[in-house]
C-alpha cells in the first residue's frame, strides 16, 4: 500500500479485517518493520483519538514518531499558487510538503473540509498536494471528503459485535450546532457498501451524500421507518452537501437525536458514533450510556485500523 | 501501586525514598519494565517541570510517551452529566477519558484547582474522574488538591541535604501578585507529616489550610519566630483556603518575602520552592541565587520521584 | 564539541563537511551513540524544518527526544535580573534553565531576536544563559545573530552541488514584508568566509550586516553585477543592522526579487533559500519551481548538519 485515502486501497475487504484483528492479538508482533522509520502525523485541525492511537499504532510497529501541529509552532501555510506572499503566510505548501517529506518514512495528514468552496473541499487539495509532492507514502487521518481509519474502525468493531452474517447497519443523520463535513458518513457509507451488510442511510432531505460515496445504498427518509429492526445504529451529524445549500446547516431538529425510544425501535442495536459527540444533541445520556453503547471499544479500534495501514504501508516500503 | 494521589500511596515512606535513591544512581535499570508500554500524560494546565521530568521517568524505564495538551490541538471538554451540548464544547470526559484510556497503559493528569467552587475542588472531580473512568492507573501530575510528585521529591531532597537526624523544616506562606491553589502546601504537610522532621507551619492568618493536610502539625503566625533555628525553609505562595474567601488574595505582604535578614533567622538552613518562583515576591534574587538553595536540586528530584511511582505502576500492572 | 554556535565550532571545515557525506550515507550506523540520552529541544520562536530535522537527527543517533514550546503549554518568562515579578511572567530563565538542564543531556535552543534591543540580539543573550547556566552541551538552533546548522547545510549542499573547484557564492538580499533577523545571512556569511569560495554580498545600500560576519567578502550594491557568472545565488531578506536603522525595513523594491531574468544573468546558477520563502517577494514561482532550483534538497541536509553536531557533542560527553 502506497497510499491510503478510501476503501479501494485496502483491497480485500474480508482479508483486511481478519489482518487487522490478527494484529489486535498481538500488537508488538510487527516491532522489526518500524526499526529507523518515521511516522510524521501533520495536524492541520484538532485531533484527540486520531492523535493518541496513530501515534500508538506507530510506536507498536516500532517506528519513531513526530506530531507535527500546523498553526501552532509551525508557519502559517500559502496553498495558492501565484500569491504575491506579502501577507501573514509565511511559507508555501509547495516548499512545506517536499520538506516535510524529506524527514520521514509515512506522512499520516489531517485536513478537514474549509466549507469555503465545495470544489476545493471535494477534489481534496490539501492531502493530494501531500500524495504529489511529499515523495513519500501518504494516509488520511480525515481528509476533506473521508475519514478512512475510523470507517475502518467501524468494520472491525461490527465484525467483532454482530450477531447474524449479515447485519443490518443504520447510518443517521443527528442534529448539531455547528456545520460539520462529510468526511465520517461518506467514508463510512463507501465501507458499508463494500462489506457483508444490509446498509440504509436516513437523514432529513436536503442532506443527501454524494453518490460517489452513497452508490446503491438505500436512503430512507423517515428515521423511524430506517431503525426498524436495525443491528447497528450509527449516529452522525453533517453539513449538507447538495448545491446550493454546501456546507450550510439546515436543520437542528432534536426530533433525530437518538434516544432510548429510537432504540427501542431496533433489534437491540449497537450504538455507535466516531466521537467526539455532542451529548443530548447526537445522542441522550442514557442511550450513549446504556450496554448498547460500543463508542469506547469502537475508538479503541482506531489504534488497529491504524496500525494495519501503517504496517502494510512499512511492508511496501 | 494503582494510583498516585497522596503520601499513603507510597506505603512505607523510609522504603519509597531508599528505593528513589536507588533509582536516582542507576536511573537505566529497569527499562526492561516499560517495554512495550506506553505513558499518556495529559495536560488540563501549564507545566514546565512536570512535562520534562515525567517524560524523562517514563523513558528512563523504556517506556513510549505521548504528551497531550487539552486545550492545544484536542477538543474542549464538557465536564457536566446532563447538558445539552450545543456551545463551544465538543466532547464530553466522560467519553474522552475512556477514549483516552484505550491508547496507553499508565495516565498521568494534570489539573489545578479553578477557584469556582471550592466543592468540585477538593472532592478532585476532574482527577477522580480519570481513576474512574480510565481503566487504567493513573497518577497525580498535580491535581487541584494535591501535587504528590512535587513532595515526594521534596521529601528525598530533604533527606539528601538535611545534617541532623530530625531537621526543623519550616512551611512558609510568600506573597504573590495571583491567586494559587493549595495543592503543593496540602501535599507539603501532608508527606512532612508523615516523615521524621520537626514540622512548622507559618503564613498570616486567614491562610490556614484544610485540616486533613494539616492534621497535627504546629501553625506559628509569626514568621519569624517559626524560621528560628530552621533546618529548611520551603516558601510558597497559596491563595485563601477557609470560607468565605476560598481562592481569594487577602495579602500580598512582602514582609513575608525571604530574604537574607529571614534567612539569618535559621540554622544556616537551606531554602526549598518548587518553582516556577516569582523572585522578589516569594524570595529575593540573594536568597534564591546563594549556597543555601537548593531549588534546582530540588527541581531534578522531580525525575526521580516519577520514576519511582511509574515504576512501582509499572511492576503492578 | 560542547557548544555549537558558530562555524569556529566545527574546526577544520573540510573535515567536517566529509563526515557529514558519511553520516548521510548511513545515518543510522551511531545509533549505539545516543541510548539512554535525551535531547530537549527549546523553541521560543515557530520552526519547521528545525523541528522535524533536528528530532529527526537526534532519533537516528539513537535518542530520546522532547520537544518544548515555550510560551505554549509551559510559564512565560522573565529575562532580566532584579525585577519585582508581580506581572504575567511566572519563571524567571536563572531557574528555568537550569532546570531544563537536569533532565536532559543536550539542549538546542531557538531564540530570534526581538530588535527590541540591539546589543541585547548581538550579545545573545538568551543562548548564552542557556550556555552559561543549563550545565549541558548547547548548540544553536537559531538564534538572535546566526544559525549555524543552517549555514552547515548550505555548505554540505553546495559540496554535494558544485561543478568547479572553488564556485562563485553570491548571497542577495531579496524583499520581504515584515523585518527579518540577520541570523541567516550572517551565519552564512560566517560560513562562506571559512569555505573555498568565491563569496560575493550584494544588498541595496543601508543593509550592511555586521563586520564579525561579512569580515573581507566583497560587497557588490549592483546585484545584476554581482549575479553575473554565480554558480550559486543564495536569496534571503533581512532587516538593516547599521544604527540608526537596527531592525528597520528600508526597501520594498520588488526589483530585488529572484527572477528568470536575474537567473539569466548567471553561470546557470543553483537557487538556494533557507526557507520558509515568500513567494514572489524573495523569489518567482518560476525560479523557485525551477530544476535550478535546490531548495529541497538544502532543506534535506539540515538533518544531516544537525546529526554531525549532534553526533560529535555526544562523543564529548
Amino acid at each position: 500500500m502506497k497510499t491510503y485515502t478510501n476503501v479501494k486501497d485496502l483491497g480485500d475487504l474480508k482479508a483486511a479485517v481478519k489482518e487487522a484483528l490478527e494484529i489486535k492479538k498481538n500488537r508488538y508482533a510487527y516491532k522489526h518493520l518500524g526499526e529507523n522509520k518515521t511516522l510524521l502525523m501533520v495536524f492541520f485541525n484538532s485531533s484527540l483519538r486520531t492523535r493518541l492511537s496513530t501515534q500508538k499504532a506507530g510506536m507498536n510497529l516500532g517506528m519513531n514518531t513526530i506530531v507535527l501541529d500546523i498553526n501552532q509552532g509551525a508557519w502559517k501555510l500559502e496553498t495558492e499558487r501565484g500569491v504575491i506572499m506579502d501577507g501573514d503566510k509565511t511559507e508555501h505548501l509547495l516548499e512545506a510538503i517536499p520538506v516535510m517529506g524529506c524527514y520521514c518514512d509515512i506522512i499520516g495528514v489531517r485536513a478537514f473540509a474549509q466549507f469555503e468552496n465545495k470544489q476545493d473541499d471535494y477534489e481534496e487539495k490539501i492531502l493530494n498536494q501531500f500524495i504529489k509532492y511529499s515523495g513519500k507514502p501518504v494516509f488520511s487521518m480525515e481528509a476533506a471528503t473521508g475519514h478512512p481509519l475510523q470507517a475502518f474502525a467501524d468494520l472491525i468493531t461490527i465484525e467483532e459485535y454482530k450477531k447474524t452474517e449479515r447485519p443490518k447497519v443504520v447510518l443517521t443523520w443527528a442534529p448539531h450546532p455547528k456545520a460539520l463535513p462529510q468526511a465520517v458518513p461518506n467514508s463510512f457509507a463507501d465501507f458499508m457498501n463494500e462489506a457483508d451488510v444490509d446498509f440504509v442511510i436516513t437523514h432529513p432531505e436536503g442532506y443527501e451524500l454524494g453518490s460517489q460515496f452513497v452508490r446503491g445504498a438505500k436512503i430512507e427518509y423517515d428515521q423511524d421507518k430506517a431503525l426498524a429492526g436495525a443491528d447497528f445504529v450509527y449516529a452522525k451529524n453533517w453539513a449538507a452537501y447538495t448545491d446550493p445549500n454546501y456546507g450550510k446547516i439546515l436543520s437542528k431538529d432534536r426530533a433525530w437525536t437518538i434516544s432510548t425510544e429510537k432504540m427501542a425501535l431496533t433489534n437491540n442495536a449497537y450504538f455507535m458514533h466516531c466521537l467526539p459527540v455532542r451529548r443530548n444533541m447526537i445522542v441522550t445520556d442514557e442511550v450513549i450510556e446504556s450496554p448498547q453503547s460500543i463508542v469506547i471499544p469502537e475508538a479503541a479500534n482506531r489504534e488497529i485500523s491504524a496500525q494495519t495501514v501503517i504496517k502494510r504501508i512499512l511492508e511496501n516500503l
